[in-house]
């Protein structure tokens, strides 16, 4: 029997306590990758989300785990895949920003050239916690010249608030915690 | 007319001159993961090389390239994932292991439940350059009572004598410079 995605959600992503600091519950999704249904009725369900939205050129994923979600995205949706990175790890001509974090701030960049004036862009991660990311992603886009279509996420953690750091960007998740 | 994988590398490999460090040439895909044909052909190249290597019960990717190419194969050979990533990013109880890099050495780490005692591992990386990398993942399997039957990528470098470092894991390449 398929899996569906509600169901390969609550069997397999893994609560892991007091990570990245005490006190914080970290929702692990190794356990659901490393098994092959699950994994690929969570990707089946993120793409018929995608579908809804109507046509796009793109799909970005964000570094790390946005690149197991948003490869495999692309791929069943037939458009290319755009890696947004950490600073200093792409190799040609880049737009870059900045955002703050609880310490410090984050730099990532996009190659110049992944997005075309008026491409319709699909972002797509694995978690929306604080979403200062998918913002920063989306400021990239945008100096590109093209439009977020839609943030699409596994997991929401809706307590911190990233929907309205994200801002006019419709953001869809498959489940929250 | 579908795009096959040779066709593709010879179109949308980027070189990027003098980095990451002057005189040497940069071989990047990220052109080709933005085309959606090519990338596909890539994937599917690679899926037919790990059918040929017999049945597999996991394909590891390696961060963070390593997830663009890992996560795709996997699902389409419908086994699971497991990420190979860079020390302090995993969430659970990890293995670990440390290799020397030209400065300082680099560790990487897997989730100890991720390999179970007599699976069969693929390994999927996006380039073979030095191969300390995929040799550390290697020494992870046999920690975890795992066999790595290949190591795939799509770039091999031979001029950096991977082949050597990697030992006796087969080693299948799409394509070199």
């Amino acid at each position: 029997m398929p899996v569906d995605a509600s169901t390969a959600l609550e069997e397999w992503v893994r609560p892991v306590e007091d990570w990245p600091v005490p006190g914080v519950t970290f929702r692990d999704l190794t356990p659901l990758f490393a098994r092959p249904e699950p994994f690929a009725a969570v990707i089946d369900a993120l793409v018929d989300i995608a579908r809804s939205a109507g046509p796009v050129d793109r799909v970005l994923g964000v570094e790390a785990r946005g690149f197991i979600v948003g490869a495999p995205v692309a791929l069943e949706l037939g458009v290319g895949f755009v890696p947004v990175r950490k600073a200093g790890k792409l190799p040609h001509t880049t737009l870059s920003t900045s955002y703050a974090l609880e310490y410090g701030e984050a730099t990532i960049e996009m190659h110049a050239d992944a997005v075309a004036p008026g491409d319709r862009v699909l972002v797509v991660d694995d978690v929306l916690a604080t979403g200062g990311t998918l913002a920063a992603t989306a400021d990239l886009v945008r100096e590109a010249g093209g439009e977020v279509v839609a943030d699409l996420v596994i997991i929401e953690l809706p307590a911190l608030g990233g929907r309205a750091v994200v801002g006019d960007v419709p953001v869809h998740s498959l489940t929250t915690y």
